[in-house]
């Protein structure tokens, strides 16, 4: 067996959660090459009551989930809020982000805002525009974003941006996981 | 019929949230009489990740509103938090129980701290032994507590005065919605 064996197959849904609009998406791993999947907007605008959010949310989670497989759940670490109030709000959508994940088996990967922008642009304070063209820079292919449906919507590239984050700095955990588990006579793979 | 009618019967859950305690309890009035139901503590301490905590709330919670078939969650409201980061933790289970209420058709009501106590005790800012004296006295029917099955647990009387709270403040609001109902030509009943 070779050290340098190529990464397995993985695929990852970032989350972006937020009471109004929750941007989800889907990246893929196969070999060192990064392939955008999926990626939308939850919008739960139409529900005047947080339950209903929140039922909405957790239902539209779960769909992406059954419809794209994905094996982890990527997810900005909540450390920061204006206030209490917006804490509580955050969590709230948060938590049925986490229970729709964890019922899905998913393993389940948090990073600051920091770690994110870091893995993706290359500089952790870099604003919300440059994060957009290195998600869109590093999932076109080369191509224009429109043609291979890469979203316009903010959202949906800050959801992408953190799977992407997880799918780069993941790697070498992974590989001494891998390491690990062939010491102990395992297989790898997904699931 | 008669202005003064007798209330519907009406069976609230109280819910009192935390990441490794979260407390129930069922109270049911029936005419003017306050009966104590079921009540108890979903404990999520065997569960080493957030995720799985927030799945084992869940679990626990649909399964009481299976069991119980109550019409109401009462919540305590959150307002307040040491922090930022318990505001988050707190937000989460949050989100699972009000998700939990929502897919069960539940209606929702949230009451302050302050609310509670005063609606139990009769003081604002009454301690969790008074809120618990209160609640045994009002549940009790002149019994020692446990010959009814009310649990010595603080975080179940809490989620018990939560429950009791609805039903002794809702009671003149839902008293104009059945008139209004009336007047729609709507029956009143349950779920």
């Amino acid at each position: 067996m070779s050290v340098h064996h190529s990464a397995p197959p993985l695929r990852v849904l970032g989350v972006d959660p937020g009471t109004v609009r929750t941007g989800w998406g889907i990246v893929e791993r196969k070999g060192r090459a990064l392939e955008f999947r999926a990626a939308g907007v939850i919008t739960a605008k139409g529900f005047h009551s947080l339950p209903e959010r929140l039922r909405a949310i957790y239902a539209g989670l779960v769909e992406v989930i059954d419809n794209c497989a994905p094996q982890v759940l990527s997810l900005e670490k909540a450390f920061l809020a204006y206030n209490v109030q917006s804490a509580f709000r955050l969590g709230e959508v948060r938590g049925v982000a986490l229970l729709a994940a964890a019922q899905a088996g998913l393993r389940i990967a948090e990073y600051s805002p920091a770690e994110i922008k870091t893995a993706v642009v290359g500089y952790g304070r870099a604003d919300k525009i440059q994060v957009q063209k290195a998600v869109f820079a590093l999932l076109s292919g080369g191509r224009a974003p429109e043609t291979v449906g890469l979203p316009v919507s903010r959202d949906a590239t800050d959801a992408l941006a953190t799977a992407v984050c997880h799918l780069t700095t993941s790697r070498l955990a992974e590989r001494i996981q891998e390491a690990e588990d062939r010491g102990r006579g395992l297989g790898v793979g997904g699931r």
